[in-house]
């Protein structure tokens, strides 16, 4: 019978070859079109079962959504990039998600597993002592990059799947995986939570590379993610010649100049972080004109979700406050958002210790303390929490060629099998969880 | 018959009388219980019809009045120097008064002259150069000085009502001498005119001396003053240990230091001066501590009403703005305020031609560009002109030993009877005005 | 003999072809390559010496140039719309300005008169209803549309200079017509007056058409121009993660938004007029990350030079403080400038003498109170004076199809004539003023 | 032989003599003339050898010193009130620090207390059901209060020298207790620390009652004490009639509410808890007068004395940044500061240990989370550990009627007693450490 590691190592090409596909065909959040008919069909090849698009998607709750023209435009520039005709229609309109199902029929907790899909809005680079480059699999959309390591995510994903289903008699319980768009940006998970998919799952895990773990270090419950949201501000207020007519304007880059400081001096807590940035400020159209309009791409944080959301509906007030101070309007439109969240103990603890018995980390961490940045599975922990269940977050050290978000990133492919190996584990050995509480 | 030079010739050693002890014994706006005790004897034994106190002020709309504390402590300080218990209890609380009125019998319009007789919130200088230092009528009362000439404004009154008197039997018509308090912060000449004592005047003439016209000029139709409205504005938040607990604050000192900058910018309209000054911020009680309270002691200005109210409206819409930034919680008090007004021609010609003949002065002009004051004569000219009236602002020049309130203001006391003669001059010859019209 | 009149007649079928040829290839300031190929062309034709470019525009005097792509770009496009190769590399690199002198041969001033030829950054209208495209003239170019009339005024330029030639012999003296590129922004003409070009100018006249003076009416004085200057303003910081590391940034995006409320304060002068806005803001580059970057289009205007220049001194004050409050770069760049200039007295009258004679207006003005744009041409006027010539701004009247700078913008081409009439009369009976002075 | 237990219980009236003769003489900072003197005749009564005044304070390392007028007049008092002329001396001019001496002639370290003696600005309760009103020692002397304990502190500090000295034969080494002034605003420990009066101590302890620790609770080595630095911020600039000239003033006012804003937006620290406030805000002499003065109390803080710094420079650089904007001049006036440390692991250890066997505590902790405040004992902790040196700082919970800082804030006097029998058995115990070492 062959082992796990047998089928791991069999699948070793294919992780890679899947990772390059996808890297090569970089989509950025919501505009996931080729690579989620792509995922699809892998999927549906194997055997399980799919949910897609609005099955697994709550149209409203999801957040920074490109608009009408953009999501059309990028469907069809996927469809002449070989998104799969069958499969596109599930996804059209910015629905990029997939849930596929193992029912093993033997009794046994629902375990899921989440990876993210998209890419970010960057251009990568072309320098040649750039690998993807190298090797010719650079993005050839401009202005999109997985600088993040999506790509790698979801072709993990993907050998989950191929692995469990190869193993599938040595299972019980169910297994789900869950495809999500739109992680960058925070803006994602939390229309695949409102759409329902972690309501039955008992043993949850997400995973992250990468973000400064060393190679052969795994962090077993990551539980430094700041709670965030993203908003974006709009000032409208009425344009007159400067010169001419100066009384006869009300000034929304005035406005924004005012919420601007003011929101900058909300961060100050003592219950942990809090913090505010006003990230991107656009305003007014002519030097002699009264400007008659502003946008503030502006997020909040805090070490806690209480925190975030105390400084959050401080920003609506101050931003409430200084429209109506210029006699100008304002809206405020959520672009994203994420929470804080602790993994559950037992979970972690568990697979704390499937990871050492695997030999195949120099390092196993309960957790560690890192830069304070932000990720929406904390929406899926946080949901499977409430409903009784054991969630984590676990991050696979690997070696970067760069850092996140830089046109240079770039991962050692060897993480991915080890990723697959570590989660099928889980999967293979949860029943000793089950045991052992 | 005496001619009316010999009348106010006469006067000159009880007009000098008169101003020195006012000077002595300075009171500033609202609490000129002493000086409006010793007007009214005055004007009591000259036979004049006296309306006193609440007959000739309109409570409520008494502006930036002192609180009562102030007012009991002074006029018990008052009583102390001299104060005459019989009138005393007209002006208590703050409605310091007084309309004089002569009844030719004879038919013929209603004439207006109004000075007023508050001094400034100011300390003496004490210089031994200085010649109501040297001539021992500097003032008594500690932080109360007449720098502005209202001293000698009250004793043109009183000598007008002298020599109008004596010469009653050429007059015809009605004489009204309006007493007003608390012109300096532009907050009593309102309430008079709500109390109804201008609503009968055909003919109003008020005035000024000084001001930067010079020695042997006068000013027949001064038109330059600025409207103004003076507020107070409070903030009030929440205090809260700035190391321990910033959130638990609201803070007051940030709402208004944002309200500062943005009534700063309030001051650009095509229409002509547009004024704003924050003139004093106060704010906050320890440096450990987020401060919950702040005070700001605001004026704004517009070359007329409608600018001014503008400006006023729009720093209303800061003040409530910049407090519901903070979440703290915004009163505005009016202080004060005055309108801007333009005197009538023919009056301003009928004033001019007077002037010319007199031969009393050596320039005689019909307006002034001047520096951009307020006065609150101008709600009595106002109204005066809706009502069909003819009113104008004689300004009477005179050299200054230093600029209007200046600690060393000091004025060259001949100019009091120059001024009696013109005004008394008006009197005697109005007739000549409706003929001319 | 042929008279003014018959002249003007013959010529109106041209002005319009003219005009509508240059207005449906507008070009934006310092790129008017086509527009002034053909210009210099025609003035050739007539007989004109011709300076160009180089000669007439100092290299370093020109504020608000588009960068060298753009210029080239530009050069480019014009050649493919027919501008004349010949002419062309004397404008070459931002240098579209052309001087055409006609010298009489008989004694006599030199009289300048300057057009400018620049259209705005702005798309035009395609409704139906719009004249220039239902004639068919409308901009070809996206982005650049004569909004203001200065496709009319080089008509009218080219229009002079047809009928003074062909009337040279009656003419005595020296005539200069100056087309001038870049006036809109206040750009080109000090660039002009560097290079000399009105130096040896007598009897200066600027003109303008429109600009609210209603059909019949001509403005011989034109001065309510405001001094102005225009200011491009960096904020260069560094960017940081928002959410991991902001201390790490210096803030580029809170340091314009002090700058931007310091600089709305600094418009209270009791000289007069005081203007201050920043009309743009563009700041920072994602919402998590600390903003390393703002650029603001800054505008000071005032009354006269000395306020203007007071206000841009305070605005640099503040813009250096600003950055050195958050530890960042300012680099401030002139683009653009103009000054208040009051035409002398004794060449309005002349002018107002010559149009009432004329017989072609219902209303000749020698001033109006406009409201308060600016104009460059005022720095022609001011160097003139200062060589102790007489200058003057003449302004059109005429029926507008809308407001200027408006994307449907359109004027009654009969004004043409008009002007080019009342300039002609000035230059043939300038004797007279140099008689009756 | 007596015990410990024997003396302290034989002391216990005597504790509360002392606490409540300079509860009713409170004396704020600097300003602890009458304490001084009588602390300083007991300890020469006890034998021990003084250092006072000059001799223990750097008189310019000294902070936040009232000036010489409070000075003067509080010495006066302080003379009348009971303070002992043969020692005044030494105190004079703000110099009220003692350190007291015990040379036991055996060998062994050098062990140092510290307490503090000054009370608070603020004025104590007239309540009946107050406890200082209702035993008729409230503070006699207005705006004066202890309302932190350090009456208590004083009294343990004498208590514990007059127990050291009874059981003198029991000592060795050196023991040295250190009476600080002005603690409140953390402006007087780093005088000492200049002064070098612990730079020879090698085990020391700093104590505090109370600050919410519960009764039968010790804290053995807080440290959750914020770095702080405490400045008064002036704005210089020039005044001006704000209607007539507001062009001519240089406005301090606008020039403190942009460096408040800024400066609130300076705590972001990825490090950890970051503060600033801006406390106290104090602008402007007049409505109408352009402000030429503003006075800021600020306060930075940092968890690390490294990320106070960082704040502190950022501040300053806001504060002259600001002035610039507006063209006043700036000046700070360093009022105050303290470090964060952390106490020495052995000393802490040790207190521990020593304070479980004493049986007179219901929990001993070794630290607790508290809120953040700040203590300026902490410059003497990190002066002993530079020297290598062990320190720690002690809290002994006890009961509140009120909050420190609070007008009804008294404490349990039992804490005396407790107090002194924990430091003096350190003392006689000391041995013991360097053994276990």
């Amino acid at each position: 019978m062959k082992t796990l590691s047998d089928h791991v190592s069999a699948l070793v090409p294919q992780l890679q070859a899947w990772r390059r596909d996808l890297h090569q065909f970089a989509e950025s959040g919501w505009l996931e079109f080729r690579t989620a008919t792509r995922v699809a069909e892998t999927l549906h090849r194997l055997g399980y079962q799919l949910k897609l698009g609005r099955e697994v998607i709550n149209a409203e709750a999801r957040m920074g959504l490109p608009d009408a023209e953009v999501l059309n435009a990028q469907e069809t520039r996927a469809l002449a990039q070989g998104a799969l005709p069958q499969w596109l229609p599930h996804f059209s309109g910015g629905f990029c998600g997939i849930v596929a199902t193992l029912e093993t029929g033997r009794p046994g907790p629902v375990m899921g597993f989440r990876v993210d899909m998209d890419a970010l809005d960057l251009n990568e680079s072309q320098a040649a002592d750039h690998l993807p480059v190298r090797e010719a699999f650079a993005s050839c959309n401009a202005g999109m990059m997985h600088a993040c390591g999506h790509d790698g995510h979801t072709a993990i994903g993907l050998g989950l799947a191929t692995v469990l289903k190869a193993m599938e008699d040595r299972l019980s319980g169910t297994i789900k995986i869950i495809f999500q768009p739109a992680e960058e940006g925070v803006r994602g998970a939390k229309s695949m939570v409102e759409a329902g998919v972690v309501d039955d799952v008992d043993l949850f895990t997400a995973i992250h590379l990468g973000t400064g773990v060393p190679a052969g270090e795994i962090v077993c419950g990551s539980d430094s993610f700041l709670a965030t949201t993203k908003l974006d501000v709009e000032f409208i207020g009425t344009a007159a010649h400067a010169g001419a007519r100066p009384e006869a304007g009300r000034n929304a880059l005035l406005a924004a100049a005012q919420a601007t400081l003011a929101l900058h001096g909300l961060t100050q807590h003592s219950g942990g972080v809090a913090r505010v940035n006003v990230g991107v400020l656009q305003a007014g159209s002519g030097r002699n004109v009264v400007a008659d309009h502003a946008l503030m791409k502006v997020e909040t944080r805090g070490a806690n979700n209480a925190i975030n959301d105390e400084v959050y509906q401080q920003a609506l007030r101050v931003i409430t406050g200084a429209a109506a101070m210029y006699g100008v309007e304002s809206q405020v439109k959520l672009m994203g958002a994420a929470r804080s969240c602790t993994p559950t103990q037992p979970w972690v603890e568990f697979i704390y210790q499937q990871a050492q018995q695997l030999g195949e980390f120099s390092s196993v961490l309960d957790r560690k303390e890192e830069s304070a940045g932000s990720e929406d599975a904390t929406y899926m922990l946080e949901r499977v929490k409430q409903r009784g269940g054991q969630a984590s977050y676990v991050i696979f050290g690997c070696e970067l060629a760069a850092g996140h978000h830089n046109a240079k990133f770039d991962f050692d492919e060897q993480v991915m099998a080890t990723a697959v190996k570590t989660l099928a584990t889980l999967a293979l050995n949860q029943a000793q969880f089950s045991v052992q509480r």
